[in-house]
């Protein structure tokens, strides 16, 4: 496959949990976000599954991926209200058990004035309870934690959050060398490049070449994307990609 | 299941095929255009897949999906560089053949001069070839057709057209009363509304009621959502949602 470079890459998976984005009310903004970081840490986000809230959905898509990739994240249903089954659905995924941890009500218990502290924001210190436990992944922003089980990482919705939690795991994530991209953004369209932009990808094994077309300003042109973790390869292909597009004659409009 | 009132909803799924969403490069808009379409048209959005450009991973999300909802749509890869493949992980999915369409050849054809006509721009017309062939799915902006295989709609990934292809083929897809929703912004934090409102939700188990926590303007709030295609039972629905939050001293802040 186009993108490995020897040895086997790093790979990760994201299950958003998603009524409201499978219904067209709200644009999904965490796989964007986790796609691009992921890369900056050498790990290629390859499969996205969007979940309805039913705690089979989520248990079946979690244990799909969780054997495929080596990393898993997932994104929503973890507040404190009755469609808020991440959890629980994990948990049942793992064939754990399930209840309220006790260094999570910890860190609720120090947030919150216990006049405030409801039943139902307890609730959010419900997680697995697997044979040693879950690592809590710290909240710097709400303060309720997410947890990691095995290579689950759990997280919230709500994309402030996320990117913060995110943030401070990064730094413990299993990656390699970073993905780099370089875009020659051509005014030729597709069907005029493409047996030759074959060629260049049939020279560049290790490097992944997609063509994106696009019509911008009554322009038709194609933005062609090199990726790769090999840098010196990425610029060789990017070199010949640049060719390629002179020697057809195109305008290369920004680099 | 919340949101269903008697007769089996009408559900769909989504497959991206999708490097440079994966990437991080690209912000997918084609989820959220066809999820809100298609509860215009009654039919809920289930499942959404993104995947690499691979024609294992397209085959199987199609053969799972299809098996288990009423229409599949798959956005990108059907363009005519070396990375669109998904016109034949399709035909694999279905174990068809793959060949040539005549009448997608005739109206490319028609489209292009023949100087313009390079064999990269021909592939376009190569698609599955079932018995009883395939149903073509016109592109009024640039032409090249997308087909429907059994319940398999398989359109671009250029939003513009995907959704000019989408809205020609929306009127013949089966569906059912329209998806309504209600929105009531609550200008409250969810933990304090989290018990009465799964009462609400118990009261009316044929609305899908939802709790989305934001943080706008240094305000913590939530948007309660209620859904369903059952217009009484919505507006009832919405009617306690407010109630409830009335009752709990919250202002609405929009609804």
């Amino acid at each position: 496959m186009p993108g490995s470079t020897g040895a086997k890459p790093i790979t990760a998976a994201v299950v958003v949990i998603g009524n409201e984005v499978l219904s067209g009310r709200t644009q999904d903004a965490n796989v964007h976000y986790l796609g691009r970081r992921l890369a900056e840490r050498g790990v290629r986000l390859r499969e996205v599954r969007i979940v309805t809230d039913d705690e089979d959905a989520i248990a079946a898509a979690v244990n799909e991926l969780r054997a495929r990739h080596d990393h898993v994240f997932t994104t929503g249903g973890i507040g404190p209200t009755h469609d808020d089954i991440t959890a629980r659905s994990v948990a049942k995924a793992f064939g754990a058990g399930f209840g309220r941890n006790a260094e999570a009500e910890a860190i609720l218990r120090r947030h919150y004035k216990p006049e405030d502290l409801t039943e139902a924001r307890l609730k959010m210190a419900d997680m697995p309870d697997p044979p040693g436990g879950v690592t809590l992944l710290e909240n710097p922003v709400s303060r309720a934690p997410g947890f990691r089980i095995g290579n689950v990482y759990v997280l919230p919705g709500v994309p402030k959050i996320m990117q913060a939690m995110f943030d401070q795991l990064a730094a413990t994530l299993a990656g390699g060398p970073p993905v780099e991209s370089v875009t020659v953004t051509a005014a030729l369209p597709e069907g005029t490049m493409a047996a030759p932009l074959a060629d260049v990808q049939a020279r560049h094994p290790g490097v992944e070449i997609g063509s994106y077309p696009f019509f911008r300003m009554g322009r038709i042109g194609s933005a062609l994307v090199a990726r790769s973790a090999d840098a010196a390869g990425l610029e060789a292909a990017a070199a010949d990609i640049r060719a390629m597009v002179r020697d057809l004659g195109g305008e290369i409009l920004d680099d």
